[in-house]
């Protein structure tokens, strides 16, 4: 892999709003370190967490769901059990009918990211599964999420 | 089932230590409920949660380890992301080379457990994975974790 | 752990169905081994995949789902990713309104389960989630399953 | 989103070697398809697997282990258990100390991927967890996978 492609390990000031997730035991493969697939469980615990906290997602019941199309990751620096980390989120782009996330992990208190990638939600109709324009609720709550 | 044979939730006071498991949004299931598998993943997070954190093991390095022989849970009350959870632990018995934990878990500031279920771990030789004597490390870190 | 307490491995003709899971990756922990949580994720596989596949269950619509009240394991042999289990499946008691299955996990072609333990699931109603008789489609698809 | 930006599903042809995934209940989130997260572990699965078969990777005990860097995948169509999954792969790229594998994840008989995604193995000794060149074994183990 030629190295120059990689992107570089962003500061905590380039995410607008944080969550603390813990790790658990069970996130540690073989090598002793938290496993690339859970990374992705803590972009969308953050994703939807903050969407259902501000009452712009209602997973069971509402009329509108957001399907993922799209995730990408860059793993810079290990991480391990019982490491806590901080995830960052930001939002880079807003569609029609769809929102580019992106997101950072932190250990503990370090400056750079440890992993940061994206997580792009298409708005759907929970009934037809169709794309649907966004939401006002969404939007409200999507606009202190917004980098220039 | 016979509802006599249930075990009945408990109380915060019946556990020595708690640890907070902030639920995650993969947890939940098809039927909006974190999933009965996930409860196990909180269990042995707080248990060798607790160990690492003494001390008392190191999972990449320690010469023994802990294997997991028997495990149950019973569930109470349906729990759902992104509700945070409280982790009780308590060591019920400790044989010469087993200790039994039980944990409660808690929603929120709830006085009864959610759900609770035990934890046998057998502690054996990394090199063998042959049952060992309780090191003295863990004997006194489980000291304050025991109910009569 | 006082050892006459442990339940004996079962052998194959104790269960009445079976489901091939092969392990992934992820299962693994730190110590090379099938995580003890993931054994319950494929008991809730063998489970639900039977009755799905014979029209028992209808996780998305249908008016009744089973909610896991119950669940336990005996862990008797360790296993690695990318070993292939057979899940057997038998059902042990059939109530009012629950079930309680039991599940042998066997490595490749042994004779004896490397880990047993049961599930017991209470059938309610999708809506109220208040217990509700067995329905007519469940008891048939339990039959075989039966051991007396 | 510009959708003209999103690669298209490929064909079964474009991959040089098949694993069967079958799906587990715990896979599927809270609108009934396999949640985004545990795409990852197929991917991981099918590419360790492929290369612990074929003696290539000893997790537990070789002197060279293949650490994740970059992860991405694209979701095209839903899949929910129990469906069955059949992973493609194939290496899209050998560097000095990396590979760069592809996967392409199949429904059951499906012509078109329903996810595509990619996957980026530094291999480190596993004592320094510094970049090693690759070894003669995983080389021959990759050769059959490439693509040009």
């Amino acid at each position: 892999m030629n190295m120059t492609d990689r992107p570089r390990p962003e500061l905590r000031s380039a995410y607008r709003h944080f969550l603390t997730i813990p790790t658990r035991w069970m996130d540690n493969d073989v090598y002793g370190h938290i496993n690339n697939v859970h990374y992705y469980s803590f972009f969308d615990t953050v994703v939807n967490g903050y969407l259902i906290d501000r009452g712009a997602l209602d997973p069971m019941a509402g009329a509108v769901i957001g399907l993922v199309v799209e995730t990408k990751c860059n793993y810079f620096e290990a991480v391990s059990f019982p490491e806590i980390l901080q995830a960052g989120l930001r939002v880079a782009r807003i569609g029609g009918s769809s929102v580019r996330y992106e997101i950072g992990l932190f250990r503990g208190e370090a400056a750079h990211a440890a992993a940061q990638g994206h997580f792009v939600h298409v708005y759907v109709a929970r009934a037809t599964r169709r794309p649907v324009p966004l939401p006002d609720a969404l939007k409200r709550a999507l606009t202190p999420l917004m980098v220039s």
